[in-house]
């Protein structure tokens, strides 16, 4: 304990050159998904290699067809597992830049309402939440001179842009970039003094359903009555997909979601989520999943089936008096458990088939699909884990479900045969991918903290 | 009956210069909604007043806020009713320009499958309709050297932009625009042989609903499942407001739709109205609406409700995984009988708040209502011209009804007490406010004819 006490104190010495190197980065415009900040994706990848091989990381900037990779390993160390750290040097745009405070690219420390926050686009997402990892390492370097395992980097710059290199490069880099385990940090903690390891990821399907009834649009003076509108047939469609209750009407939906285990369940009963709170910061009251789970499984460990977008006829301004000949509505499915994509597809399309009045057709666009991800808390380090951020945060850490996608976390699992463990220090008002973005000081310091306590951990 | 014969001769005579004489005024390019067509319109007033003084009317052009009104009349006829003639001069936009044939401000006499056709933008709608009884006149004034009664013209410029200037002038004119009886030649025929006169137009409520769940869009990872959706609201209430034979729901709904009365109903059973074509011309087969009618009643003397338009979240290329804040629906009625559009609109009301879960709201637009109008046939002229026109088309003439609205017939019932006959020679394929609209030579010609017997059987 004395040496992890030592690299400890170290960081605690660098608090102000750590965030000077943060603000570094943050300075840089690396936009990925507008092609006009090209340049700046590769300034910023260059910035982590010159700062990798500062602590003796043997570091590099492997181009892709869109922006590059930062790749790196320290040097292995015999009988101590091999870790994979990941997390993105790209951030999101910044519109509407109206509504920023300060110039999204010139970070600042601010006080904020009950805490000091690094002020600026990435702060959280997540050039803050990676460094945290960096200069766990940089302190635990210049302590004992080397890390205390083999540790391998991957900085993605697509995240933002839905990562179109990082199955083939995962593929094409196999050997290099797998690891015993990955650490992700990109998630967040359960609250400002609790922090969280993220253990199930909610899977996606996005199907997109387009009803036609007459063959064009037709008056509704003329037509109105006699002909079938596709708008009231979406709308019977989409009305039965849900029951009273609130649960997913489709055949066998619920096959594959097991009940939450027991140990999680206990814990997660102990959070007392306060489920008024969270619906009621935007603007609603009452939960409206499935009646007999609560807020929280709702939002972690139940599926669910959401409209996120529909449209027919006329929507413009004023009024026009069609009947039109499409209507579509756009659907998400977040899957739990063992639930397959293709099966949920499969039962979507005949649920609709068989509700499709005669003279309907139907067309469909896959937007794609994924199953959930959920990590076993049998496997060691996930109790290692948790032990090191309870004792650094003085609070028991939390298994946390995430109703988000991760995507990497498949795409280890599925191309690297590698297991993920995602602990991350952002917070819910960290305003990612909106205006005015933050990351709590605390988050940060607190963060290299907590990574230099699992890396002891780790490697005992 | 030798001067009806002298009549309708001198009209035959003057064929090609009658021809001639609509070429010039679909030549004119009067499309009401364009400012850029403001010039135009004032040349297509300007010419029929000139046309209407060559036939010894007192016409003149009267500007408004909009485009002029053409008003004119004829000298007062002892003990003779007191007509007034409404057409439209304006015409629709011609886009999209590249599905035209021809020019369609470059009128055309084409050898069309089964009928030769004038083929230009308004050679149906309004000014080949319009035309006919204004050379009606003309041929009665040569014969005559005067016309049978007094007749007051009205055309307007706007019908086809919302006619804004028209219930102002109505109000400031009422005096010299108020007749027994208005003729207006702005509707169809049963079929290419058969002539109708409309008695039944249905009303109309135009309403938007806009439900809002949480205040703000939100991510379906985050918060799908617990947090309301508007979407799912919304097609919850659609799907609520028909029940499974095609009624709809609303409290008190049908309260003031009476059955159809025996005559007109033995008579449009004996049209053999071929559903199966209608339905089957825009790529459908089954009527849509209440099952215990027929398809005939359900577009022309049936209440109907329909979505003209429906829209929320993200609606274009690709998927987003939002959780809509909003999602809205543009809900059109068309009333039949006496049905109150304040009632209906009130009944929907009450309904949708029943339906509303406690944390989501509901925002209205109106986008006005107009009750319907019933024609009683029980006034003379109404059987004087069914005789007449029955006689120029050796055929049966139709009482038909008329899903769409024609607002003139309304306003001129509320502003000037002055009830309408609808007449016209349209037909379903004429592809009004359509690329190469037409009108079929036979109308223009026959449709003279047809205005020539009935001011004959109007004045005898």
């Amino acid at each position: 304990m004395a040496s992890l006490q030592q690299v400890l104190d170290t960081a605690a010495a660098s608090q102000e050159q750590a965030l000077e190197r943060l603000f570094q980065l943050l300075r840089i415009k690396s936009i990925s998904t507008d092609p006009a900040y090209a340049d700046q994706c590769v300034a910023a990848a260059d910035w982590l290699v010159a700062d990798l091989n500062r602590i003796g990381i043997d570091a590099r900037r492997c181009d892709t067809p869109g922006h590059p990779m930062v790749v790196g390993q320290s040097k292995p160390v015999k009988n101590k597992p091999v870790l994979l750290f990941y997390g993105h040097y790209d951030v999101q745009p910044v519109d509407p830049i109206a509504l920023w405070n300060n110039d999204p690219f010139d970070p600042v420390l601010e006080d904020a309402a009950d805490a000091q926050v690094i002020r600026a686009r990435g702060a959280a997402d997540d050039k803050g939440q990676l460094m945290t990892f960096v200069e766990a390492c940089r302190a635990w370097v210049a302590v004992h001179g080397e890390l205390p395992c083999q540790i391998r980097f991957l900085f993605e710059g697509e995240e933002e842009s839905g990562s179109p290199s990082l199955i083939p490069f995962l593929k094409d880099n196999a050997e290099a970039l797998t690891a015993d385990l990955a650490l992700v940090c990109d998630t967040g903690m359960w609250d400002a003094t609790t922090p969280a390891i993220c253990t199930m990821l909610r899977g996606m399907v996005g199907e997109e359903v387009i009803i036609t009834g007459p063959d064009k649009d037709l008056h509704s003076g003329m037509y109105g009555g006699a002909a079938q509108n596709p708008i009231r047939v979406l709308s019977h469609i989409l009305a039965g997909l849900h029951d009273e209750n609130g649960a997913v009407t489709l055949d066998g939906f619920y096959d594959d979601v097991p009940e939450l285990p027991e140990e999680i369940d206990q814990q997660w009963k102990q959070l007392n989520f306060d489920a008024a709170g969270f619906l009621g910061a935007v603007g609603l009251a009452e939960p409206a999943g499935e009646k007999q789970y609560s807020a929280l499984e709702q939002i972690w460990s139940r599926p669910t089936c959401e409209f996120c977008g529909i449209t027919g006829g006329y929507t413009g301004e004023g009024f026009k008096t069609v009947l039109p000949s499409t209507a579509s509505c756009k659907i998400s499915f977040r899957l739990t458990g063992q639930q397959d994509p293709q099966k949920i597809v499969d039962a979507l399309h005949r649920y609709i088939e068989s509700k499709l009045p005669s003279d309907c057709s139907v067309e469909y666009k896959s937007h794609g699909g994924a199953p959930a991800t959920v990590m076993s808390i049998d496997n060691a380090a996930f109790p290692k884990a948790h032990k090191a951020l309870s004792e650094e945060w003085e609070s028991n850490a939390v298994y946390a479900g995430c109703g988000g996608s991760i995507p990497v976390v498949g795409d280890f699992q599925e191309h690297l045969g590698m297991e993920s463990m995602l602990i991350g220090f952002g917070l819910d008002d960290d305003q990612i991918h909106s205006p005015n973005e933050k990351y709590n000081l605390s988050s940060f310091q607190k963060g290299i903290n907590s990574w230099i306590r699992i890396l002891d951990a780790l490697t005992e």
